[in-house]
């Protein structure tokens, strides 16, 4: 996906933030900003957002030194995630069609991050949103590509997002499981760390993508993954960077995720904050 | 108030969405997107937030030609409050402390620009958001200065929240009031025109600040404004813009606003999106 005008304010928004975890010092602050709005004058450069993305978190690492000045927000998520992982299991005992609703928690798990800015109850919060239902679900093509399938790839989003995609695979079957992530820190995305903080690695073989970007750019992809990822009977992509890398490509994926900017939600054709489950072969 | 970094991605959120409202094309919304950035690059110059938001609105003139992007939203909430003005009559015959309240439905009157952008039902909104009291509010000076005063100056805000301030000025008993608004249309900020179409002329005068900032820059103003500022015995200023450009000033002003933006709420000393009434003597 291209990126849109809408784009280049957000991105600002975002390294502002990011900019104010990496360091107290209002100077550094302000260089980091400035080198950001230059950045972002040049946005048609970086083609993809994520790529423009990585632009701006190498210039937090450039002014600051911290290479992950995320990591602090991604171990609470992390852990308040392991913290309400027996009522989403409770949740799901509940249900009938349990795909549907362990697909729903994993899209869920992508609020995980409310809390960390907020005094909101994040269990509170999450329990809330589960109930809501897909935009877009096309569990039944999930369910009869799962018949035959023999390997599926997920491709992880968040951390603490990842304690939630813990429930989606229990309802997989007996399949051989890989779960990707980001190969270095990138804004609150999972890394193998986190994904090893998350408990994933009892239900699943972990990866990296080899790609530092806060998405999926296939050309950027380490041989080992790209493997997988051709191979996979079914490919599972989550949250909006994934969308954004991959949504243009040729192979089949579903695409799990909260449509949480305007941009993707107009390309779903869903409302700003629905969930969609998209397969990409209708 | 000096510009702060959060100031740059919101400056750039807010000419975005008044590009697309001064035109369709495409090319000339990313014209304009592009030397947006390249100004806000260079934001230490411009001082005050007011000034880099009558620059970029600039751009717009510039590159589409249209001078009142907002004028058909400007007429919407002109109109929508008009509607529900005799709500608020109602509201304010219901209440005790008449002077409090009506300060309070004079500060409300700024979000009547949210149901422009969605389907939300105005009359409710606005029935809902005036029952949550000031954070802050020197109404008892207001009343004490009220007891001698003769001329009261109320600096306006956006075009819509002017039929509301009718409202206050029906409280503030027989004294010579004048109501000042943008010499020019920018953004959805008041001018002669939206304040003659809000019926304020039946119960100020209506004066130009001769100033066609977002905001109030005394440098920029006209004499006659200017005359009447100095000599007023209590100035109201409404809204953020003019409370950016007014706050570090001499002379005393109650600032009636809703705090809409984390920087305002910091430098106010109250949460995101609560209402001040503030005297700057104290």
């Amino acid at each position: 996906m291209e990126m849109k005008l809408d784009c280049l304010p957000c991105n600002l928004q975002q390294i502002l933030e990011a900019s104010r975890l990496a360091t107290d010092e209002a100077d550094k602050q302000e260089k980091i900003m400035c080198e950001a709005v230059q950045l972002i004058a040049d946005y048609k450069r970086f083609g993809k957002p994520p790529v423009l993305g990585r632009e701006l978190h190498q210039l937090l690492v450039k002014h600051t030194g911290v290479l992950d000045p995320y990591k602090e927000i991604k171990q609470k998520n992390i852990e308040e995630s392991l913290k309400i992982l027996p009522q989403l299991q409770d949740f799901l005992s509940r249900k009938e069609n349990k795909l549907y609703w362990a697909l729903k928690i994993a899209a869920t798990g992508n609020i995980i991050d409310l809390g960390v800015y907020s005094d909101v109850d994040v269990e509170q919060s999450v329990m809330e949103e589960l109930g809501r239902e897909f935009a877009v679900c096309h569990v039944d093509k999930l369910k009869e590509d799962l018949k035959s399938a023999k390997s599926v790839l997920i491709i992880g989003d968040n951390a603490g997002e990842t304690v939630f995609d813990r429930i989606l695979i229990s309802v997989l079957g007996e399949l051989d499981i890989f779960y990707a992530v980001r190969s270095e820190p990138i804004i609150n995305d999972a890394t193998i760390e986190d994904a090893l903080a998350s408990g994933l690695e009892e239900c699943a073989t972990l990866i990296s993508t080899g790609c530092n970007a806060p998405g999926t750019i296939l050309s950027e992809c380490s041989e080992e993954f790209l493997d997988i990822y051709h191979k996979a009977d079914i490919v599972i992509s989550k949250g909006q960077g994934n969308f954004e890398s991959l949504i243009e490509e040729q192979r089949r994926i579903f695409f799990l995720l909260k449509a949480k900017c305007p941009v993707n939600a107009d390309l779903l054709g869903v409302n700003l904050n629905d969930y969609v489950f998209m397969w990409n072969g209708n």
